[in-house]
C-alpha cells in the first residue's frame, strides 16, 4: 500500500517557531526521508473560515504568508503537493456525507472541540461549521487516502474521530476509505513550545511568538526579553530549568555542535542545565547562546523566505498547480465514495 | 427580477395523495401559470440520506419512483428542471460555508428540527447531517436564486432559517444571495391530508396512505375502509364532519361538477355535509362518492405513470439532463459566492 501523508495549517497568521519545531521541521524530514509516496500539505482556508467567517480578508492574506513559510522551511513543491483547501470542493462534499455518520453528541464529547470552544469563548454561539470541523478534517484526511497524519498529541481526538468515520463508512457502505495513523513528532520537547512570556501556547493575540519571518534583530530582542525562572534574581542563585522557556527552547533547538561553536565551555545542554540549577549562571549568558542557536537555524529560513517573497507569482503558480493535483486525487476518492454509497446514478 | 421556483421531495417512498393535494397539484398549476421564469424540482437524495445513511438502496430505488410520480402528475420537463440533489455538488459546498453563519443553538431552536427529532426518536443520537438540514435547504434554495418556495405551512421555520442565512451572508460578504419567499398552497384544506386511519399524517410506516401509483381497486378498497366519525353508527344518527377524514378528502378533491356527475341529489359539498350532520346519510354512500371523485382525479395520473414506466431510460435521460442544467446554474451561484467571500484566488 502507498504511504501517503496529509497535513496542513490554518492560514490565520504567519507561522512561528512553535509551528516550526512542532511540525514544519518534522514535515521537511518526512518529505526528505524518501519513505512516502505522496505528501499533501493543505492550507486550510475553509477551516479557518469556520471561526473567522466575518474576516475573509485575514484568511485570504495569510494564505500567501503560510505558503512562503512552507517554502522557506524547505517544503519542496517537487516532493510535496501544497494546495488550498477551498480549491478542492470534493472536501465539502465528503464532509456533507460523513456528517450523516456522526451524532451531535459524539462531536460534543470531542475533547479538542470542547477545549477550543472554551478557548474561543464560543459557548452557546458556536458556529455550526466550527462545531463540525472534526468531520471536515476526516474528509481532508480520507480524500487523499492518507495513511500517515503527522500532528501534535493534542490532535489525537481528531484522528480518533476520523478513524471512527472510516470504520463506520466502511462497515455501512463497504471497504472504501483508508484508515490513517498518527505520526507524533520525534522530539518530545517539540510537542508544544511555550510563548516567550512563559504562557503555555504561542498565540498572535498574546504577542508572544517568534515568527519565521521575524528579522534577526527582532528575534534577538524577543529572546533577550524572554521569561525565565522568576526566582533566579542574582547570577549566584540556583535556577529552575523545568518549565523555564529559555531551556525549553534550547531543548528544542540546540545540538551539540552549537555548543562547540557558540559556548565551548559546555559540552552539551545537560552541562549547561546543571550549572544553571547549581547557581552561578546568568540568564543573559544563556539567552545570548539561545539567540546564537536560533539565528543559526532561522537565518537560512529567513533568507529563503526573502527569495520567495520576490517571486510571489511563482508561489501562486505552485499553489494553483498543487490544488489541481489535489483536486484530481480527491475526485478519485469522491467517485469511489459515491459508488459505495450507490449515489452514482448515471455511471 | 426573474421569478424562480425551487421545490422538491425526499425519495424515501412513492408519493401519495397527501403529497398530491399538498404540493404536487400546486406545482403543476404554478408551472402552467406561465408566471415563472425558471422552475427547479429537486429529488433530495442527499437530504434523504441524512437520516437514512444506512439504507442507501432505499433512497436509490425511490428516485425513479418519485420521478415517475412527478411526470405522472403533469410536471413537464420542458417547463420544469427535474434534478437529483447529489448530482449538484455545489449544494454541499454552499452548505459548508453557510454552516459558518449559523450557531449550533440557533439550529437547536428550530421548531421543525425539534419536531422531526421527536418524530424520528433521535434524541441524543441525531446525526450531524440531519441536524444541519435546515442549512442544507438554504443552500438548495439560494443555489438557484429561488424567489419563490412553494411548501406547506409547517416548513415556515425552514424558510425563516434560509432568510436569516441570506441576510447574514449579504451583510458580511456583500449583496450576493436572493431572498426567497414562501408560497403557501392556495387551498387551505390541502395543507395536510390525514391518513385513511384518521391519523394526522400519512406515512408509509403507518400503512395509511393512498399512493399515486395504487391501482383503481386498491384505491377503492382503501377508501371504503376509511376511518369516519366513530359515533356515526347507524345511518339515521347525526354525524361529525369536522375531523372526519372522508369529508377532509372531499374538501380537498371534490368540485361541483363531481356532484353533477356522480351524486346529482346534492348540489355541492355543503349540502352533503349538512345532510351528514343532520343524520340519515350513510358512510358507504359518502365513501362511494369519494371513490368516484378520486378515481376521476387519479386515473389519468395512473395512466400517465404507466406510460412513463414503459420508458424508464427516457426518465433517466430527463433526470440526467435536468441535473446538468441545475449544476450549471448552481455553479454560477458558487462563483459569485466565492468571489464575495474572497476565496477566488486564481480568478
Amino acid at each position: 500500500m502507498k504511504k501517503v501523508i496529509l497535513t496542513g495549517d490554518r492560514p490565520t497568521g504567519r507561522l512561528h517557531v512553535g509551528h516550526y519545531v512542532g511540525s514544519l521541521s518534522e514535515r521537511v524530514k518526512l518529505q526528505n526521508s524518501g519513505q512516502y509516496d505522496e505528501i499533501y500539505i493543505m492550507i486550510a482556508d475553509a477551516q479557518a473560515l469556520t471561526d473567522n467567517a466575518e474576516h475573509p480578508e485575514k484568511v485570504r492574506q495569510n494564505i500567501i504568508q503560510v505558503a512562503l513559510d512552507y517554502l522557506a522551511c524547505g517544503i519542496d513543491p517537487d516532493k510535496s503537493t501544497i494546495f488550498i483547501q477551498s480549491m478542492v470542493p470534493e472536501l465539502t462534499e465528503l464532509t456533507f456525507y460523513y456528517m450523516n455518520l456522526v451524532t451531535v453528541s459524539r462531536v460534543q464529547r470531542n475533547p479538542t472541540v470542547k477545549a477550543e470552544i472554551v478557548q474561543r469563548n464560543f459557548e452557546a454561539s458556536i458556529p455550526v461549521g466550527f462545531f463540525c470541523y472534526p468531520i471536515s478534517q476526516a474528509a481532508d484526511i480520507t480524500a487523499f487516502g492518507a495513511t500517515h497524519v503527522p500532528v501534535g498529541e493534542d490532535q489525537m481526538p481528531m484522528l480518533e474521530q476520523c478513524k471512527e468515520i472510516v470504520h463506520k463508512f466502511n462497515t455501512v457502505y463497504g471497504e472504501t476509505l483508508t484508515d490513517p495513523q498518527i505520526v507524533l513528532p520525534s522530539n518530545k520537547a517539540c510537542l508544544r513550545l511555550p510563548g516567550i512570556d512563559g504562557k503555555a501556547k504561542m498565540s498572535k493575540s498574546l504577542g508572544n511568538c517568534i515568527y519565521l519571518s521575524d528579522e534577526a534583530d527582532v528575534v534577538k530582542k524577543k529572546i533577550m526579553s524572554m521569561f525565565t525562572d522568576p526566582n533566579h534574581l542574582r547570577v549566584e542563585d540556583p535556577g529552575k530549568v523545568d518549565g523555564n522557556p529559555v531551556f525549553i527552547y534550547l531543548e528544542a533547538f540546540s545540538r551539540p555542535e552549537h555548543f562547540e561553536e557558540f559556548l565551548p565551555d559546555y559540552k552539551n545542554l545537560e552541562e549547561l542545565e546543571d550549572h544553571y540549577r547549581r547557581g552561578g549562571l546568568g540568564d543573559v549568558k544563556v539567552k545570548k547562546f539561545l539567540n546564537n542557536v536560533m539565528q543559526a537555524e532561522l537565518t537560512p529560513i529567513r533568507e529563503r523566505r526573502k527569495e520567495w517573497e520576490a517571486r510571489i507569482p511563482d508561489v501562486y503558480d505552485i499553489l494553483k498547480a498543487g490544488s489541481a493535483v489535489a483536486e484530481k486525487r480527491a475526485a478519485e476518492t469522491m467517485t469511489a465514495v459515491k459508488k459505495a454509497m450507490q449515489i452514482d446514478y448515471f455511471g
